[in-house]
């Protein structure tokens, strides 16, 4: 039986080597974790954020955490972990690199999803997690639930949404224009700025750009209108506030570093294709789409469901775009209790 | 008779004041021309240009443009004019402010589409257009032909496209994270930047931004998908690619001046709001949407087709979002020549 409380420190690994060959020493992990893990070490359930969020599960995704929800506390031990790259107490650009006792900045390597996934999987094993009963994650978390998928024998199910089977052209190029509002600024210095002094109006802008991404016409025009405020379209102030308020709370570096991770993004790389990848993922699978969603449209998650061998796809209807699956709980809980229910009573014994 | 040349010098006007009550003199309007003016100087199509357009609508239009096709350069006097605050030949930012003897830059006033309309109104008159037959535009275009709808003695019929009744919260949202784009860049200097050493990283950004709202997902990925070239995917080479090009044909504080006028872009501001203004436009109107388009949905269009009194809707099926109404030629020609040619044979008498 482990317990283990929000406040513990990192899980600390001496040393990890990236996909793209590089070696970080050493690597945190920083990590939350609600309920109880069962003696067989299979009851857990693993909720991956997704680009600027983290492990505070109970902040983002509250409604769907607790005794009796969704998430139920009372029986799932869950299990959120900081990606690598970001900014929450996870390794990454902002990190001070021990070579030579300034943050890596973009010596950070370039790290992918897969990178994340068997990084955040030494986390778990270290907890004792046995087996993952279920992974669940939108958007960035939806594309390291697929990624999760591969480690077949130790995942039984997933719950990606809000995603695709890859990072498409259209997302690519929103990633794109995003990072180069950040290397426009000068304060950028080439990803090796000194912290007290960021690029603070590159990554606003980045998150400008990213905040109208995530939403539709429809629900920017329902809330902000043509609505004024000290000679200011209400709009705009709110995209600045935006802005400012990322600043606030994130690493440039680790933006630049985490879109490209999101762009990484392609379950079909070295596994033959997209659609020969996912045959392999025999675990069930419950696929959530948006249907008003721009960056990750209805047809990948139909895609992934008709891919995925043993997958069910469920439809948000909302007006808010992309952002519908950190707004819609009531339609997610009333089919993630369920379904993730089924999931750990149809268990089999852990191996 | 009026035939005027193309390289005829542009139309100035001694003085002109602003809606927001700023006076420029002198301003110069640059246009373009194809067919005659007839006698009764009532066979005037105008043609309106979108945001980084021009009066060259032989380029942009160029399959819709000459005898016989939808704009019958055999019946129609067509006319292009520059819009105010462009600088493709119209008094902009980039042009000379006879006070100081430097470029306007942010002096160059907030302009709006009826401070076009009405200056573009000048420059037909002293053509010898007594009365125009239809308008066509559309995006920043089709907001200037419903704006010249409310020259209800002079303007016959309208063909508003891919445009709304007034600029969305959203489309303002795209607007202002382009424009910090640009405010972010240090060459920028509060728009009083050296001609010579622009703010090209950051007018660079803008564009890859809008390149992105122009298209859609679906028309990404059959372009694009996740082809690399150079370690680089050619999504972003592509972006960067349409950056520099736009760098090199157009002004910074051009951009930002444009993106405002369309911000401003209204029918119902003094007119009651939308509903009412729209109801007193009797003219005929042709309004065509996009069913991709997510900067101007077709809602907005079914919205202006519901109550313009004497309106049509046509619907573009493309899946290349709002640049398809400069990409389907086969069917806005299918649509435009009948229609047009039934404004010119149904037109009254010249007043």
């Amino acid at each position: 039986m482990h317990d283990v409380a929000p406040e513990l420190a990192p899980f600390r690994i001496a040393s990890f080597e990236t996909e793209s060959g590089q070696t970080l020493a050493p690597v945190d992990v920083a990590f939350r974790t609600w309920g109880t893990l069962n003696a067989a070490g299979d009851n857990a359930l693993v909720v991956c954020h997704a680009l600027t969020g983290n492990a505070d599960v109970d902040d983002w995704w509250a409604p769907l955490l607790g005794p009796g929800m969704a998430f139920d506390t009372d029986q799932f031990f869950v299990v959120a972990c900081n990606v690598l790259g970001s900014c929450y107490g996870t390794t990454g650009p902002a990190s001070v690199d021990p070579s030579t006792g300034k943050p890596y900045g973009t010596r950070f390597p370039e790290v992918t999803v897969r990178d994340t996934v068997r990084l955040h999987r030494a986390a778990l094993e270290a907890l004792g997690v046995r087996r993952v009963a279920a992974v669940v994650g939108g958007s960035m978390g939806g594309m390291q639930a697929l990624e999760w998928a591969f480690h077949s024998e130790y995942v039984r199910s997933i719950v990606p949404m809000a995603c695709g089977a890859a990072h498409s052209a259209w997302c690519i190029g929103w990633s794109e224009a995003q990072r180069q509002a950040i290397y426009g600024d000068p304060k950028w210095q080439a990803g090796q700025y000194d912290p007290a002094d960021p690029p603070a109006q590159g990554l606003s802008t980045a998150r400008q750009m990213a905040m109208i991404s995530y939403r539709t016409s429809a629900s920017f025009q329902a809330r902000f209108g043509r609505e004024t405020r000290d000679q200011q379209f209400s709009v705009e102030s709110y995209l600045g506030y935006q802005g400012r308020k990322l600043v606030e709370r994130f690493d440039a570096a680790s933006y630049v570093r985490l879109t490209q991770l999101m762009d990484s993004h392609d379950v079909g790389r070295g596994r033959g294709g997209v659609v020969d990848a996912l045959a392999q993922l025999t675990q069930p699978a419950l696929v959530i789409g948006i249907d008003s969603d721009i960056l990750y449209p209805l047809a990948q998650q139909q895609f992934l469901a008709q891919h995925l061998p043993q997958a069910e796809l469920r439809v948000i209807e909302s007006a808010h775009g992309h952002d519908a699956f950190l707004i819609e709980f009531d339609q997610l809980s009333s089919w993630l209790r369920p379904w993730l229910q089924k999931q750990l009573t149809t268990a089999p014994q852990a191996a």
